[in-house]
């Protein structure tokens, strides 16, 4: 099941894509919070802006150097835990919103990567059961503006700055994450193409290590590391991001 | 005037201190988004549990290394530019509430400091204006696990786990920063003692370098860095923060 979240007619729903009609069937409220009832109304996919999937109520946590050939594209050694890092909520853009690069960063990357979306608050869960508190997963791009990243030591502002996290387009909610793989492509030049089994630390392994230090809620977004050949994107660019299953997330920059 | 958040009878609701009467004058809704009408209500201090008298909906935004003694006392030099990380709002908790050491560090510091409470959305605002984005001012605790912070690079866990950031316990709205200091102590042995003149990004510019790269929102809360003196906390410590106009924030160690 796809989940949207989108804007149509001055209104702000959530819906359920009909894929054989190309509709949304829209939902009562957040099915994060509220379940999975329809008002009835049917929204032609067409004619709906869609936003962000899901806004994080607390926070994006993202796993650095979590694919092998990446970590050694920057002379990296993959790390033997989890090197996590926080993107801020107020990071988050929707599909087709503009990546505007930050004023001072001479060089801001893409990173496509597989956002998990969490369903359930989640406090010390063990890998085995790490599928219960997933809601589903959507596309993400951390967005990296890597001389501050260089820089800075810590990666807050490189890594936070407003429109640096690209979330959607859907919330796939059945989703075989051994079974797909994540292309990027940069005004329709591929850029990064890899099967997620390339991960170095699984998703249900950073849910473990993730909750038992902070608390998951529901809304809360792991992105879970990008694959080689992340570069640099100017003005004027479109970055694409697709996952099998899920769909391409495209942004313009700025 | 000093805002409170508090349990009472059951209820949840903001308050304005009475210091002559020891009350609580009880606000319709929260200050930061409703003004300061009144129900008419008065809670005794005494029987009011008082909570983190903020949630930030967004971030609490740290920044690092910010008072030259307390860089010295770890070797580091004093950032030429303000060193943010970011706290989750899920690591914030309130006065007397209990700092539970995370599992698996082998130390944990505390370290008080001035929290400003942002009042309004902020982005790109000039120091010179900074006042006009600021509710108030509380007392923080950027509780750290040391170990974490000098083996994981990103501090996300050293600095985010649960229970690492005590709030509270009022929002003073009348503050003259310059002439106030912060005294910390542990089991009542004074560990920090000075003033806010010894920061070596003020206020107004730790505002202004944040909002030009994320936008603050109303609610969020900057930790203005610690001073010398900061040091680990064990199982039934009592860590005490004072701010001179403030209030002291207590807790108490797990």
């Amino acid at each position: 099941m796809k989940v949207a979240r989108f804007s149509h007619d001055g209104a702000i729903d959530f819906g359920i894509l009909d894929e054989d009609e190309q509709e949304l069937v829209v939902l009562k409220a957040d099915p994060l919070f509220a379940g999975l009832d329809t008002t009835g109304e049917r929204v032609p996919l067409a004619s709906a802006k869609l936003l962000a999937p899901v806004i994080p109520r607390s926070k994006v946590v993202a796993v650095g150097r979590n694919y092998r050939a990446h970590a050694a594209e920057f002379g990296n050694d993959v790390p033997a835990e989890p090197m996590l890092f926080f993107k801020p909520n107020t990071s988050v853009i929707g599909p087709g919103d503009t990546i505007v690069r930050p004023r001072g960063s001479e060089q801001v990357d893409f990173e496509g990567e597989l956002a998990v979306v969490i369903g359930a608050v989640a406090r010390n869960v063990r890998a085995s059961d790490a599928h219960a508190v997933i809601f589903g997963y959507t596309v993400g791009n951390d967005v990296s503006a890597r001389d501050w990243q260089r820089s800075d030591g810590q990666w807050a502002r490189a890594k936070g700055f407003d429109t640096s996290c690209p979330l959607g387009p859907f919330v796939e909610t059945d989703f075989d994450v051994a079974g797909s793989r994540l292309r990027s492509s940069v005004n329709g030049e591929l850029k990064q193409d890899a099967p997620f089994t390339d991960m170095v630390h699984d998703v249900a392994t950073v849910i473990e290590y993730a909750s038992a230090v902070f608390t998951l809620l529901p809304g809360d977004v792991i992105l879970t590391g990008t694959p080689a050949g992340v570069g640099p994107i100017v003005a004027g660019d479109r970055v694409d991001i697709e996952i099998d299953g899920i769909g391409t997330l495209s942004n313009p920059v700025a």
